[in-house]
């Protein structure tokens, strides 16, 4: 029995049905809820679709989007649940306090470390989101596709592929995108939403990092700085912060770009991003922190000097391992 | 006869054939011009490809870039020319001295104001890009599709689509680009080389350029501004310039976004950007400039000041129209 047939025994009695995904929700994680949740009502199922997290403003648009709950408002426990693009249980946060103890959990995900703690285990590491794992059960049940159902799938492939630009961009995630327009979604104000768009805030943060961008001497490394009163100042929640370190690494020659951001008097946060000479997961390990080759995370104790001493000099003897390599 | 027939009929006879696309090209003129000079060099023609300007940088790692000639270093002229993405000749700049006075000339491109100016016309406005009609060519004609020629091709799609986020993305775009992966192209490094890479120089003014936001009452407009100083400090070329006018356009509920930049001390350069309320191709020809309803340019003579206000009480007259409507 493949796994789609599991789930499709799973549904001959499921009701009600608790449809989750991990907290602080991206696109894949909201879209995955959305469809999925979208799919079983019209199949008749009651649904409740929950997070942890509220969802990001940008995802406003997206249909059905104000009915995910957040935990805290649902009093319900439920004997069935589906968890959405979580590698293991506790992405789901206090969510899991919805379920049964004994419930029946259906885990469908794409991350390769998904350690399986469902009853039934859809995983699939080769999809590049967990919408398109839903998108491939929606087709092989031969489940009618309209506008609402493909504007949330179409949106969970874009954020998880970075806008089609991450290597996870198949040739099967463009022939999904294509049958997903014959609906006649707007893909572009999508993409206007979700990828485009920015608060004032998030430029006022972009511009104070920006003013204090530095670069190596060899032109290898760049780095920014974030002071705690920028932050205090212009960021909302930690998602104004996400992608200001991508500058850094995107500029030409960079193979390693650096955020350091101060959190308090005393601790400095390090994101990292890096295009193919320095494994910054390993990078990140070192200082007790992780994330994988390209792009990766860690906390380190000290002032913003300190923080910058310790990693600058770590990355340039990685750099000159890779060099003599 | 289609159009592709005539086309095949043309290429039966001709040879010596100068491929040409438009001056300062972009992606889609550059990507046609080497995906047609490929082929018609597989088809054993001698092909000279020619542009009126140099290749930036940042497409220097596509196959056989280097091949392409500026203009003035050609000194044969031709008796069978192929125009790519060229909405009227006189976008081929001096490239057209190269062409016989009695040249048969073959107008390939995607734009609606196309102006026939060609002996065979290949026209195709539904077209996403001048790529794309290739792309249609190539698979008609049956040509084997290897990994250099699908690297060229995917340039020009990706480019003229905004990194398939413009509302030219269609399903087709979407169904080419499958395709073009599946001969096993790096796409992420295309994405990375093409749309994600700055320099030094262009974070430096757009960083300059954030440090003057400003934003109407309303939340409406946003603007910013580029000194003559600023841009002879760090700007290499107006291609510098790209991308920083969306900025201001992709904030939170602006609908209009302008640059505005000195060129020099009694002249000032326009931008404008917008969502849907304001034609700004309208507004920029109130200015004497031109463009369309969502991207548009002009130059106005006086100070920043003069700019500032005039500009921006007429995109204020404009909203308020919009407004009543």
């Amino acid at each position: 029995m493949n796994q789609f047939e599991q789930f499709h025994l799973f549904l001959e009695n499921a009701d009600p049905i608790l449809v989750v995904a991990h907290l602080y929700p991206d696109g894949d994680a909201i879209s995955s809820t959305l469809a999925m949740g979208y799919v079983l009502r019209q199949l008749g199922k009651k649904v409740t679709m929950v997070n942890e997290s509220p969802i990001p403003q940008k995802f406003s648009f997206l249909p059905g989007v104000e009915e995910i709950k957040l935990a805290d408002s649902v009093s319900e426990i439920f004997p069935y649940a589906i968890a959405l693009d979580c590698a293991d249980a506790e992405r789901m946060g206090s969510c899991r306090s919805l379920i049964r103890e004994k419930a029946i959990v259906v885990n469908i995900d794409h991350h390769a470390t998904n350690d399986r703690y469902g009853t039934i285990n859809i995983i699939q590491p080769q999809a590049a989101a967990t919408a398109e794992i839903i998108f491939d059960w929606v087709e092989e049940a031969d489940f009618p596709v309209d506008r609402q159902l493909a504007a949330c799938i179409y949106t969970g492939l874009l954020t998880d592929t970075g806008g089609f630009r991450y290597s996870n961009t198949s040739s099967k995630v463009f022939t999904q995108a294509a049958k997903l327009l014959e609906t006649g979604i707007e893909s572009h104000k999508i993409a206007d939403a979700v990828l485009e768009t920015v608060t004032m805030e998030q430029l006022q943060l972009l511009q104070t990092a920006l003013s204090t961008l530095q670069k190596s001497e060899d032109g290898l490394v760049a780095w920014m700085d974030l002071r705690k009163q920028d932050i205090d100042r212009f960021a909302n929640s930690h998602e104004d912060l996400d992608g200001i370190v991508n500058y850094a690494r995107n500029i030409y020659g960079v193979d390693v770009g650096i955020l350091f951001h101060e959190t308090n008097d005393r601790t400095i946060k390090v994101s990292f991003r890096s295009r193919e000479m320095v494994d910054v997961g390993n990078l990140a390990k070192s200082f007790g922190g992780g994330g994988h080759a390209r792009a990766a995370g860690c906390s380190i104790s000290g002032t913003l000097q300190e923080a910058h001493h310790r990693v600058l000099s770590l990355v340039q003897s990685k750099l000159k391992q890779e060099c003599e390599v």
